[in-house]
């Protein structure tokens, strides 16, 4: 089958063999996959990702698996729809045809390992993959196969938003308005905060979270985001939405947050950070780290996008086919570009649906 | 009166002007004052101190005084018990004879003002000073001024305790066993938490929180706490306590911690600090910030140690006059050889109470 495939530090469109169903596994045809801000991370620092990964045992499920070798291929990807083709031997599942998405992880004899960000199981970014039958969740009729591969990424701003403890009464300042922030934005709307102060420099992103529900957008380069949130309120308890994630963040954020609020820091900075202690503790603020989402979230977040409670269709910004991967990393560097890039393996051949 | 002033970056020992209450304030004599590792940290770090507190509004009661003038002379000393003298002018309170124990803060017509670390307001470090009469806190009849002494250390343990949301069922590690750690040993031990695993390099520091009530104490150069901790208990969720407050080690609780973890940081640390989020955003950790007490945890404080549920004796390792002011902070630079030294400015003439 034909593959984007991470070789080193670049993407290549290479011919790879196809994927073989066994005892356990359910064969599909990838029909969209989403390009992630941290595949772009990985791609330059998955060295370094590996290395950290290695040093401390960070536990969790997915803690198991066999260290990835970065000087094998690698196939990325891990918000996707697909079809069920086919299934290994002595296994079932829903019917072939049938449209699904997953958790991006495989039940294995070995534990459970992550999809995408292994050496064994491809992502989405090829025509085929292997998921693990009892992963799967049936997209519901009428949600079309662009859309639902928007479920992972919704998935990872419903969980933070759960995890950040907010709650209507209290006010949202969300930092940085790439996909992740828009899904923060989203999650926060769901759940009934007011005000949600939106910043980011990209005048289309700062449209698009006011789409998804903000009520103040700002651009920081003109004011600091935390005098927009004074301006609209500046009463209720506020809790911090870090989604940028890159160093200098989080000491900007303990500089900026009032007393006693609390940050939270969904982006993902893979590079040791420097900040001042002395500022968060004479706040007494509180930092709350994290990641990914439980699969319950992950079955909302679907089910959201399904219900029309989140229109997600103005975050997919483009379309490419295999071919086009590269070139869609290259314009993700740039973040006034896009929002959500997905790749459609058989072909990107209709226009964005509404 | 005779005072152990701060001036400039040394502590000496001098005559400063008898402090003379006006309206609203209560003239007292010091019985005994605690050095606090905070007074340390000013000597050294106090201009810097300064310069963050400008730099940042870091809102809270007291953020509204005057800026403190580094050059000026600074009576430190927040930890006191004190004897009612006299009142300034149609001003009231308890008798003469009294003997109290206060937050260190002044109410002044110009807001909430903190004592001690201010130029016209002297700390507890000189023979004399004023307080607020409506803050005075009398110390009940059998509780000596010593023991009474330690109430503000021990809110600052009480309030990190309930501010860290620990609760039965939990697990705890205190990481640095100085006068901070042990008071949230105490605290931990009055929230019934168990185990409570505690470590520092000092054998005497040790000691003292086993004592408090600390069911595994651990020296981290033979073996990490965490480990310590896996082997006592290794399954209940974790809350670790960093009381150190020196640069590195809140990378070292990030990278140390298990998944889910909270890590409450109680130590003041005055530099910039450099930490991997990597390692705290794969295991979903919070950092909260604590900062100082309540006005219901002082006096919570208060009470637990007249009705003895908190034997703070031990913890006294040291009492000292003015003239020996300078020598103890010089002894106190020294971890392992004191918790907490009291200065007593009528002069330190009778052994340890028990």
């Amino acid at each position: 089958m034909r593959a984007a495939v991470m070789r080193g530090d670049t993407i290549v469109v290479d011919d790879v063999p196809d994927p073989v169903p066994q005892f356990g596994q359910a064969l599909v045809r990838v029909l969209a996959c989403g390009i992630c801000g941290s595949d772009l991370h990985f791609l330059r620092h998955g060295r370094r990702m590996a290395e950290l990964s290695a040093e401390v045992d960070t536990g969790g499920p997915m803690a198991g698996g066999p260290a990835l070798d970065m000087s094998r291929d690698i196939i990325m990807g891990h918000e996707f729809t697909a079809e069920i083709l086919d299934y290994g031997p002595d296994t079932v599942g829903p019917p072939p045809g049938t449209v699904v998405t997953s958790m991006p992880v495989m039940l294995t004899m070995d534990g459970i390992v992550t999809l995408a960000y292994n050496n064994d199981f491809p992502g989405g970014y090829a025509e085929q993959m292997l998921l693990s039958p009892p992963l799967l969740v049936s997209v519901p009729d009428g949600l079309d196969h662009r859309r639902a591969a928007l479920t992972e990424p919704l998935a990872v701003g419903l969980h933070a938003v759960a995890r950040s403890g907010i709650v209507p009464g209290d006010a949202a300042v969300v930092l940085g308005c790439g996909p992740v922030g828009l899904a923060v934005v989203a999650g926060l709307a769901l759940a009934g905060i007011e005000p949600i102060v939106a910043a980011d420099l990209s005048p289309r992103r700062r449209e698009l979270a006011a789409g998804l529900g903000a009520h103040v957008v700002c651009d920081p380069a003109e004011r600091p985001p935390i005098e927009a949130w004074r301006e609209a309120d500046g009463r209720r308890p506020l809790v911090m939405f870090e989604a940028v994630g890159v160093p200098g963040m989080i000491d900007r954020a303990v500089r900026d947050a009032p007393r006693l609020a609390r940050v939270v820091v969904v982006g993902v900075c893979m590079e040791p950070d420097t900040f001042n202690p002395f500022f968060a503790i004479a706040k007494e603020l509180s930092l709350q780290f994290v990641l990914g989402y439980e699969p319950l979230e992950f079955n909302r977040a679907l089910e959201v996008i399904a219900e029309g409670k989140v229109d997600v269709t103005p975050m997919i910004t483009g379309v490419v086919d295999l071919d086009g991967v590269p070139g869609a990393f290259d314009d993700l560097s740039r973040p006034d570009l896009h929002a959500k890039i997905l790749v459609e393996p058989g072909g990107a051949d209709g226009p964005l649906q509404a």
